[in-house]
């Protein structure tokens, strides 16, 4: 099995990428390659044994996407795009990126299927961003898309795509709508959801965090170790049973900021919490306002894609995968 | 004030500009000049005192667009569109009408708005097709955007795109899904749901008329009349009552077959009546099985949007509009 990962270099790229190398099959078959993309380098994977090609493409250049199409991956994971706030302030590569790229690759794969009735799995991150203010809490499967940024909009129309593209047997779509990935590794962003992460990722390493928003915030999570399960349940779950609605809302965990800094105090105690800093953000309590509180996600988890339970499963989760299991 | 229609040609737009011609003024403002678009000459409004110029070309023409938006028209009807079957019959061609001639338009607009500031009101003809089965009855103005033909997905993707450049301030987009219009003037044509109209229409006049499904199918209708309504009232509503969720579906009736054939009855009597003959179509009632059975309409109805409280209404509307207001 050839596996194409596009967005291979950013952080669930990554992890996907690590994942299908330590399980080195697939749906119960082997992996013999695995080809990853992305605007910068992305790193091969510890330990796979199979044929690894790592590939720096912009797939909105013409032409891009059939090169990548030409080897005829079964599995395409397409991760790729431009953040929220970054196509929020570009409109045009926004568009560019996050539309025509993805349009890109799916008419090449079109072209291809008519060709050869090549006929991949194509696993498309969208986002709870096509979702826009009001939201009931919870979010039924049934709400309509509404995006409030120019990034869920773009995300709403690659959902639409896929769905039509899906329905006229050009490719086996699933859109797997993220809930923010949270405990997110790395250092602290800029992103206005980052102290979501923060208050939690930096006291576990004895670090001070800024907590921006009061306790009563809700949102959804799930880790990056769920987010990278959904994309592989995604890749080899029976598409008859998805029927022609392609793009589902994964289950997650809602949560308040108050259950997040309990769930901390639980597992690192109350010093951990100490270093927890309270500096409220007028603008960014007002963007929280907006986004999603959680979701039914009923379709999901009856089709057998799973999450977190309680906020201390997410911790213990980053403990185990990013601090070797430590405190 | 300047109005541009593009889709000028079709039955919808030559009522909509047979109807601004008569009042003369739009929002209490004279029309001082009127530009038609099609791919086809639209003829000119009669009784219009104002400039018309009737123009034809293809929008999904690049550059065609931006010299449509040269001349700054102040209102923009946009009712260009292939419609459900072609576009399911050919791929390209309908991605290349319905989603890339809308996004030159949005796009010409944008880059207008950028030079100098305009802000056109646009008026965007989307459908009830933008709904896939299984669908709930009545649809509630929150439920998911799920088509189940390429039109329908083409016209979900223009309504988010009309969404997020509302929201961008590049122009005030309205989207209008349109119930089915029955009666549809004319000639009987081929279209899967013609049927609707020709029960009604063909008897009226002393015709046959072929009825494939059974009695008890429920549909979802408007007549022109009130489609032009429709796009007026969108042309003309304070923007900021609407908020960011652009895309409205209308208000219309909701009627069994059997619920049209008795209203013909009372208007028209047993006569007419006996003229329906019933040639049961397996395809078309599978077909009929997916569409959308009715709407709340809740949000336009409140925003003012009005429509026919019964068939005896529409059957009037098509007489006193088609027929001279004779039977």
């Amino acid at each position: 099995m050839h596996i194409l990962i596009i967005g291979a270099a950013g952080m669930v790229g990554r992890k996907l990428a690590q994942k299908l190398a330590a399980d080195g099959a697939l749906d119960g078959k082997t992996i013999e390659a695995m080809t990853q993309v992305d605007v910068v380098a992305p790193a091969a994977p510890a330990g796979f044994t199979g044929k690894v090609e790592a590939l720096t493409a912009d797939l909105s250049t013409a032409g891009e996407a059939e090169k990548l199409v030409a080897k005829r991956p079964d599995v395409i994971f397409h991760l790729a795009a431009i953040v929220s706030g970054e196509a929020e302030l570009d409109f045009d590569r926004g568009y560019r990126i996050n539309l025509d790229g993805t349009r890109y690759l799916f008419d090449a794969i079109r072209i291809a299927h008519g060709e050869d009735g090549y006929t991949p799995r194509v696993v498309f991150t969208s986002s709870i961003a096509v979702f826009g203010a009001p939201l009931p809490y919870p979010i039924p499967d049934e709400f309509h898309t509404t995006p409030l940024t120019s990034y869920g909009t773009q995300k709403a129309i690659c959902e639409l795509l896929l769905s039509d593209y899906s329905r006229r047997g050009f490719f086996e779509g699933i859109g797997i709508r993220l809930p923010t990935i949270c405990i997110r590794p790395g250092l602290p962003n800029k992103a206005a959801s980052g102290f979501f992460s923060n208050i939690l990722r930096e006291p576990l390493v004895g670090k001070e965090a800024i907590l921006p928003v009061s306790d009563g915030v809700r949102h959804w999570h799930t880790s990056p170790r769920s987010a990278v399960g959904f994309l592989i349940h995604g890749a080899t779950i029976d598409t008859a049973l998805v029927g022609p609605r392609r793009n589902l809302s994964m289950p997650g965990l809602s949560a308040t900021v108050g259950e997040q800094i309990e769930a901390l105090r639980r597992v690192a105690g109350d010093k951990a919490v100490a270093l927890i800093r309270r500096e409220p953000d007028e603008m960014i309590m007002k963007m929280c306002a907006g986004w999603a509180p959680g979701f039914e996600a009923k379709r999901a988890t009856e089709l057998g894609f799973t999450a977190e339970k309680s906020f201390d499963e997410i911790i213990r989760a980053h403990i185990d995968d990013e601090l070797g299991g430590k405190l």
